[in-house]
């Protein structure tokens, strides 16, 4: 499990008491999310803990264990209000605010992640990328031009860019981080295989396709 | 956490107990055995648990308690021997065999992941793809061509493929899904932003792009 942050908690006294939360509970937050904006899609106002628990094969104990470290939603008898608990929850992701991805390498996949729905969908954005293959240079991509790698700093500054996306070849990463870090980025999501630790200023997500491979092989030769 | 499954370990007694690996154990086997390849690619042919933990940030004491559970790997007072300790890792991880993979739906991401280095490399090679767009099927992919989504299970047989990719977007991936199981695969990976559970005879790794942004959305917003 990584690293873990601090944030706040108001208990029902009203003080201010701080609590971590895990990347696993952050990542339950999104599934809850999706399963509310499912529900909001097809005009369900309210539903029990119980009942979304079990559309979407959610734990029920565990979800309102969750939802309860960031406040009072559900209303004991009726269950939660579908469209103020969706909202809420995406504030609590930070989906209210636009996010702007930079890509680093535009190799296969650094390419397909700039076009890649998720990635351009709601809040999030990617508006650069960089490589310094110069057959890549100056090529188009959705909608902008990749930029060379040692125009990051300008072009992070200039984008408004605040998540870095390394899909970098693995001898290639380290640098590119510590590039992208002074670029001023907050946080990286590194799909290179090579775990990268946060620094002080800037969260890091280490997305290694290649750990999902070998954990499937794994359960293969059981 | 995803569920876990049933492995064998033999305690120091000899009996045979069942004991469970959950995918964050398997995980952390891929980061050893990514450190020890390193190692050994240098020359190093012995070292502490200590050291390796330092070199590589790993958890040192987790470690021990890890492999522990795989058998007798350290000697005391000398550490671990890299080459062996790596073959018998890779051999937990079912890599001393090869897996074939097959991709469901080539767009952006699907033909991304088919030419991906980290899915063709070691014991992992795609093998077959497929789509229902008439502009993609029959089109060169690497070393095959994309075929009709309606031939997936002739395709899957004839690859000798155990490892579906699903690509595809949401709406379409449960029934992809569905044709995968009936295809014959043991495991799939799934990118689709939708849950998908394992099946009695399908293990089913999802991996959810799209959460990894949400969740450095969330600590960015603390």
């Amino acid at each position: 499990v990584s690293p873990v942050r601090r944030g706040r908690k108001t208990p029902p006294g009203g003080a201010s008491l701080e609590v971590e939360f895990s990347p696993l509970t952050v990542n339950r937050l999104s599934l809850y999310l999706r399963a509310l904006l499912h529900l909001r899609e097809q005009g369900v106002a309210r539903i029990s803990s119980q009942d979304l628990a079990h559309r979407y094969r959610l734990n029920a104990a565990l979800m309102r264990k969750d939802l309860a470290q960031f406040g009072e939603f559900g209303i004991r008898g009726v269950g939660y209000e579908v469209a103020p608990l969706a909202e809420r929850i995406a504030g609590l992701l930070g989906l209210e605010r636009a996010h702007a991805l930079v890509i680093c390498g535009v190799g296969n996949l650094g390419s397909a992640l700039a076009r890649y729905w998720g990635f351009n969908h709601g809040s999030f954005r990617v508006v650069a990328a960089v490589d310094t293959d110069p057959q890549k240079v100056g090529k188009r991509l959705g909608s902008f031009t990749v930029g060379h790698a040692r125009d990051l700093k300008r072009l992070v500054r200039e984008s408004g860019a605040d998540i870095g996306v390394l899909a970098v070849p693995e001898s290639a990463a380290a640098e590119n981080f510590a590039e992208l870090v002074a670029a001023g980025v907050r946080a990286v999501i590194n799909f290179a295989p090579l775990r990268l630790e946060a620094t002080a200023h800037v969260r890091v997500k280490n997305v290694d396709l290649r750990i999902s491979l070998e954990e499937v092989a794994f359960f293969l030769s059981r």
